[in-house]
């Protein structure tokens, strides 16, 4: 990339450091996990795990645990995706901080049609490329080094739009107004995500250890529905997956590949101040 | 009422005119209903219906259907109820357009807690407050001949409240100030209503039929969650609905009490026009 | 027209029922009062009826009756662009949501300049450009098939737009919104409209019923002025012509081409629910 | 007065000083038309002059022009009152700046109910209750040293409140915030204003003249509709009564009791910098 | 110029009179100073001035009142300039009310990058450019016959942007609207301006004088710093210059080249009525 | 304290989190600099220290820097007292987040007014007040374990309030309109905070780190000025004191009471993503 190419994606120095942090991110938690079956995937998971992997042979253990996270991680993404309802092939998705491009070939997989992703670490959209070329879906599932809050890509041009878990990083009125001009009328935006909870009040002890580890800038709930509202998204759908998300920490924190925010993550959804949440909504 | 009471609870021709359609409304689609167990709604039904009950002899068939049907609507205010969480037997809990009184004695005996009632209809109050004394349970739930715009109840002294389809008689913004006020902070809001849909467009030609019959003013699903972002209320769940009413709609068109107004919601839900739509939320 | 097209035009479902309602209307009320001097309005008349009418011979008596509601109706778009003040031949003005072109033959024959007229319905619109070539008048004033709250049309080019009644079939933010961006600095914008009244309350039970019929959406008083405000468009003259409205509704109540909706009419605007409102503002 | 409650009612020294202007003064303009019947107006008058007075024997052709122009003061109050309909003797109304008590005493003589009158001058206080007792009304009509901005009335007691030229020493948005409050649901709200005219765009040379003459700041016409927007102040009719304003002005010059500021008067109005404008709105 | 091109920039009443007071203003004030040293401000002087300038000989006693007057509003350019901070060379700067062009030519000098100044004045704008070319920096330094609320430069292209004593011609919320769309992300803005002083209320006597002598519209205090918030314009330094300003108004008052205006400003400034204040913002 | 006033005062988890954060702290940074004087500060410092400090006798250098860095911490406290301009003894001025109590005995030697401080740490509280018995200043200054954001005290009671660096621990909008609501018409608030740049964008990783340390909410530069905007507290004077803190810090990482949390501040300022700020404003 040109250096004016670059200065134009990450144009603070936020930016700059968040994108430092994937360029040079290479957590085991995320390369052997996508290593089982090629979607790599930089969200968690959700559902109960399989607790015959904790048992069995020790020499094995740590390979099944890691098999049964990604299965986590995978139905995370279907649940998501369940959400745009139908799509059909000649609509157009887009994955807005698509990391290594799991859930964009989850979504091209399933509904034929074209998935772009953006993100502004540039190794990441090599990394997704490369695969694309590897499945040779390079036509339909490409990816970009671009700035979710200015994409570039045409007004009205996106059937649908997703974040799965890469909100944290952008100012929420800013995302969405560039999510409404993206979308066409009646497009479908569907976001996992974490967010801290208003009832418990400022951001926990806890939740400020997770933002110092990302470099991320997690919102509290109310953020969402407000700059929602303030875009003409419409919630259709919100589910609170705080319960079903905690076995995956619970999982994980008996893993190998432990980076220890394990804690954070249980500590601040067990005493209420996070939570795990999947809003869909439509843009009107 | 003192004509005095009743101009300060009744301050427009439009909340007369609402008042006195229920004040003499005597629906058997109500009162049969209500008379299977006591328990009186003034709300639609969830789940799908039993098929059985439309078959076998002739001359009972009606009651089989109208037990059905009454069994729809409970298990509608179930569900309501169960977003509440957990309710202590010394909170407060407000049903606002409380109708006979339905929902407030399911949410007494399930809580054991305070519940108060208010409708604009001296009949309904008056009908709520007399099942409530022949129950026994006239210190705990109480129903009062009040404008839930503006309900007199002391600031922050409800844990939770509920409106169970009658957020459509009132304008929502004023709705959900008056609520933000009467909970205390963290306390849950939840409603279930009907509501157009922003996407298909404005109101369709089968939601004005509804309009007219019910003289209410059905609001845009936008107008929810723009005015609960502008009053401090973050939602938590938010279900859709409107494929779970469906089958209480078309038993209740077999019925012997359709009002006629079945075929306009049937209508409405199937084009896409309307949802049925749960929101839980909490006050901050 | 291609579907492209039409999709672009019509991008709702409201919208479509709303243009098919059009394309298939052919009420007496409308076209025999147009066939009178070749001006074909959708909207209603103004002033007292000449009473008169209703007395002489029984065979003419309806042509009598036909002629002087068609007089109103002219009378009342007369009232209209008289609020326009100075409109110079170089000028160009916009008739939104135009019908077959009555008040447009008008405005071109008054100041003798360039209007446009928009309608998402194309029969109307082809209606409409029949008659400007059977006028000679197709240079100077032509028909779109064009969605008015996205007309297309260049920013800055109007020194007037009018809604004579139709206001009521979308978003008051949004359609001001692309007229403040279509006026030039200083340019008039001129409303006649049925409004339903924010002192009454909410939306009668007459209201809803004129909504059901003609699939609309009628805005509160309320609306218009904070639409305005939003939208940098500053009111100088407002008038309330209820009273002046009446006498034309009960005339057509009388006639053969009354369509039922007369009865709602009257009530809404006697009972003091419903208002007729002219309204004169300047963008700034 | 106490000092205490001269400042609880001037709180800043802009008020001061607009109080002491008035409190000092004695313009012949304003106390030798009052003289004339009684009614001490401080407004201008509205319709044309009867050209008569300017003829005729020179000794008394001054009496003539001063008798006229009260008469067109007089008419601008009655045409003000005209908005507010059917006020019965029960009802309440309040006037917003009423100088020394002219449309106070109208008011209450055509409608028979109490009419309290708010002042920043004592002075001005002090005479117009003077007036009422000698008029043998001051049980109906009573006069107050309170600031509009803050009256301390009783929340919802007023059905009517009207400006006579009085808006252009506060801020609308705080004035018509306490407005809100002291009107019933339903009450009327009317003013008479010059404003200056957002087309023609600033303040003009004029205008600032007059601004420096009164110490006051005219405003411009949009603040008065965002003003009433953003307090649920819905307009019903709006009059531009500049045309009929200008007779007075050009009477006045002529006149022996002119003050100098009747050349930016006409100035401002001609030229199009600024308007007289009559508003009438519903309090909802 | 066109008539065309005049009329985009001048849209208003307003601005052509403006406009005409600039293009006609010829006072020595700001000719005989800028004859000083070749720099032409429009802008008043910070500091203490040297008492010594009143004294000494009387034939050269107004010469020395002038280089000192010229010296103090050379340093009011400096502190202004001074709170760019690093401008490279590779920056561009806009002067918005450039007047004769004293500021961008000092800004070119200090920071050797490009400097374009806009003025509504022809006049300014041809003797500034002259200036250019007199020094030699024509190709750095240009001049504009433009409208600083829609300039029409490319958005994003300004490093720096500066108002001095230019805001009073303008309504700041399109202003900033228009510096928002100019400037880089973290570019900075830097005014110096009189503004009025809400704490004392409205518009006193002395400020209105001055707005009509100029025919300007000096803005409240708080006005500045709520459209600032409205258009991600973010305050870094805050100065009230009051104090060091006062000096300047009382040496300018005993000169030959006093206007008048003197008086209002130290009454204004005196009496807490009005403030000299220094803006620091950052665009983000 | 009752349980029942406790949870008046502590409303949410994050709040209770950190009332038990200050009831437990008994850092030597706080202790052994309060007891040089017997001025408890809660804050840093500013100004150059005296390198002077670090040089001579081991033993003795420890008490040096201690000694050292009280003064710079007490200089802060006189600057922020600075911007309250003229306070009379007859005034009462407010210690938002009071800590134990040092700016405020300040306040009260400096003006002799009333002064009360407010914490949501009863230890903090108790402390403070034992303090003021031991200063025999118990009837001028005394404290409260309240919260700030809803202080009970009365409305328009407050000459002036200050936060000193506190906060960070509250929503500013909620903070902003408590004071809006305590200060008379025309008082002052003066705060100093640290608080991140919007211009380097989120918070950094240093910025999460600090908000960790403390469970505290660093707000943007942005939010105070959209908050102040939004309460009617207009700026008059704003300083950066970015470069003046960092020799205190500088010095405080050499000290035996370094706490760790050195670096991170250090790095923030450093890299500029982080201000040390002052703001004064008045209400009005």
């Amino acid at each position: 990339m040109t250096t004016t190419t670059v200065a134009k994606v990450l144009r603070s120095d936020y930016q700059k450091s968040v994108a430092s942090y994937w360029n040079n991110e290479k957590d085991p938690v995320n390369l052997l996990l996508g290593d089982v079956d090629g979607l790599y995937h930089h969200h968690y998971g959700i559902g109960d795990y399989d607790r015959s992997v904790l048992e069995g042979p020790e020499d094995t253990r740590d390979g099944r645990i890691i098999t049964e996270m990604h299965r986590l991680e995978t139905a995370q993404a279907k649940i998501l995706l369940d959400h745009f309802g139908d799509i059909s092939p000649a609509d157009r998705l887009l994955d807005a901080g698509c990391g290594r491009g799991g859930t964009s070939f989850m979504a091209h997989q399933r509904f034929g049609c074209q998935t772009d992703g953006v993100s502004i670490s540039e190794q990441q959209v090599e990394f997704a490329n490369d695969q694309a070329r590897q499945r040779g879906v390079a036509d339909k599932a490409s990816f970009h080094f671009r700035n979710m809050l200015d994409t570039g890509f045409e007004t009205g041009s996106c059937r649908g739009i997703w974040n799965n878990e890469s909100t944290m990083y952008v100012d929420l009125f800013q995302l969405f107004a560039e999510f409404y001009r993206l979308l066409e009328y009646g497009g479908r935006y569907v976001c996992i995500t974490g967010c801290y909870n208003d009832v418990t009040g400022g951001r926990s002890k806890a939740v400020s250890r997770i933002d110092e580890h990302y470099i991320c800038n997690i919102h509290p709930r109310s953020d969402y529905f407000k700059a929602l509202a303030a875009n003409n998204l419409v919630p259709i759908n919100v589910i609170d997956l705080t319960s079903q998300t905690i076995p995956y920490w619970e999982l994980r924190a008996k893993s190998s590949v432990a980076t220890g925010i394990e804690d954070p993550f249980l500590t601040a959804y067990r005493e209420g101040s996070f939570h795990y949440l999947l809003i869909a909504a439509d843009r009107v």
